[in-house]
C-alpha cells in the first residue's frame, strides 16, 4: 500500500540505513534503479544480503514501464532502491510526481549521495555552485554546455562538482536497428577523460575556465575503503591512476578559503594522499 | 587505533547506516557532536540502541577540548557522530584535519544531510547556488550578509538554500559574566521567524530579493515520518504553521522548470499538502 523509495547510499550494501534496511524487508516487491548510478556490488550481493529478491529496473522500465510497479504499490508494500540519494536524479523526482498522480503513498529514506558526501574533499560544501554533468564525447557529439555553467560558477566565487558520465545498457547503433537485445560492456568516465574533454573545450573556447594550472580534485570511489582524493592542477591529474570507478571531478573556485588551501595541500598528488 | 566520523543523517536513531552502526558498535569510545545540529531524538534514545555510552560534546569540546579525543583516537578506536553527514559543517572538516596533523587514521561513514535531502522538494538540487545562515536577529545585531547571496544565486538563476539558527547551550550574558554553568533553553528558528527576517531587509535594502511575491518552499523535520514540505509566496508562508524543528527555507530562482512547478503546485499551502 505503499511505494518507498530508499536510497542506498554510495558504495556498498552496508550503506543502507536501519530505517531503508528495515523498510526493504517489509516490501513486498523490492525493485532496483541500477543505471543513473552503480554501486561497488552487484544485485547478487544485495540480494544476499537483505534477503530478498531483487527485480531490476533499467532505463526503460523507469522511463515507460514502471506503470507496473506503481500498479503493485496500490495493494502491496513495494520498495525502490536507487544509489545515492532518492532526489538526486531528475527520474526519481519524475517517477514521485507520477506515483503521487496515482494516488499512491509515497515514503522516501534519504541516504549519502556525491551531492553531499562530495564535500569530503574539504572544500565547504555551501560554496558549491550550479553541478554539471560530462557526457562522453563522441565524434560528432561534443556537447560542451558544461563549460559555459564553471565559467558561470567560477566567475561567482564557486566551486563545481562535475558529474562524470555513465553508460549502462548501452546497445550499438547495429544491434539497435536489428532490434537486437545485446548490449555494450558499461562505461564510465574517469577523471583523465573528463580532464581531456575539458582541456579540449577550453583549447577551443579559450575562456581561461579550465586552463591547464587550474585547481581540482578527483575524486574515486568515495565513501568505499578503496577512496581516493587527489588535488592537483588539471594538468597535474592527467597522470594520476584514479583506479575503478566511480570518479568525479570537482574545479575549484578562483580562490581557496584558509582551510581549503590546507586540503588542497593535504591531499596533493605529490604526496599521493590516500584517504 | 582510528577515528570514525560517522553521519547519523537527518531524523532518529535508525537514520545510521549499517556501516555506520558496525562501527560505533566496534568503537572503544563514542561521543556525539550535537550543538551545531540536532536530532529528533535525544542522546538517552541513541544510548539504548546503540547498546553504547555516549560522551556528549558540546561547541567547547569540539572547538578547544577535542584532543583528548584525538589522543585516544591513537590508541583505541573512536567513534564520533554527527547529526547529517559528517562534511557538512566547517568545525567538522577542522576536526578531520587536526586529526590528520596528529596522525590520526581518521574514516568517515557517509549519510544524509539537508545539504542533498532538500531535494525532497522537487527542485533540482543541481540548481542549487550558494547555501546560505540566517541567523537569530537581536537587538543590536541584525546582519543581512545572507540577502546578498541570496541576489547572487537568483541573479544566476540558481535556488537558495536557506539554513535557520539554532541555538544550544547558549548562556546569558549575566550567567556568562558571573561564570554560571547556566544555560538557555535550546532555540530553533521557524519558517515564520525566517521569512520576517528576510521581509525586513528586503524593506530595508529594497533589492526586490525577497519580496512577498517572491516562490519558496518551507520545510519541516525532513526524514521524520511527520515531515511537512509547503511552497508558497513569501507572504503565503507566514501563515503556515510549521510545527516542531528542525525548519529550512529554500528561496526559488525566478524561473522553475516544469517538473519544478508540479512540485511547487504539489506542495502548495493551498492544499496544505504533507507528504
Amino acid at each position: 500500500m505503499v511505494l518507498i523509495i530508499v536510497g542506498l547510499g554510495l558504495s556498498d550494501e552496508k550503506d543502507i540505513t536501519i530505517k531503508g534496511l528495515e523498510e526493504v524487508k517489509n516490501a513486498d516487491f523490492v525493485y532496483l534503479e541500477a543505471y543513473t548510478a552503480v554501486l561497488g556490488v552487484g544485485p547478487p550481493k544485495l540480494e544476499e544480503f537483505f534477503g530478498k529478491k531483487i527485480i531490476e529496473a533499467d532505463r526503460t522500465f523507469v522511463e515507460q514501464g514502471s506503470d507496473e510497479m506503481l500498479e503493485r504499490a496500490l495493494s502491496s508494500n513495494v520498495a525502490f532502491l536507487v544509489v545515492g540519494d532518492p532526489f538526486c536524479a531528475t527520474t526519481h523526482a519524475d517517477l514521485y510526481l507520477r506515483a503521487r498522480k496515482k494516488n499512491v503513498t509515497v515514503r522516501v529514506v534519504h541516504n549519502a549521495s556525491i551531492m553531499n558526501a562530495i564535500g569530503s574533499c574539504g572544500l565547504q560544501l555551501y560554496r558549491f555552485g550550479e553541478t554539471v554533468s560530462i557526457p562522453f564525447f563522441e565524434e560528432s557529439w561534443r556537447p560542451d554546455s558544461f563549460y559555459m555553467k564553471i565559467k558561470k560558477n567560477k566567475e561567482a566565487g564557486f566551486h563545481t562538482l562535475c558529474l562524470l558520465d555513465i553508460k549502462t545498457k548501452e546497445q550499438s547503433v547495429e544491434n539497435m536497428m536489428r532490434g537486437r537485445q545485446i548490449y555494450e560492456p558499461p562505461r564510465f568516465m574517469s577523471v583523465e577523460a573528463a580532464v581531456r574533454q575539458l582541456l579540449e573545450v577550453e583549447d577551443k573556447l579559450g575562456g581561461k575556465v579550465c586552463p591547464r594550472d587550474a585547481k581540482a580534485f578527483g575524486l574515486a570511489r568515495i565513501g568505499a575503503p578503496s577512496q581516493q582524493i587527489t588535488s592537483g592542477t588539471l594538468e597535474e591529474l592527467l597522470s594520476v591512476d584514479f583506479g575503478p570507478p566511480l570518479h568525479s571531478l570537482v574545479i575549484c573556485a578562483p580562490t581557496l578559503h584558509e582551510m581549503e588551501r590546507e586540503f588542497f595541500e593535504l591531499f596533493s598528488g605529490k604526496s599521493a594522499a590516500k584517504v
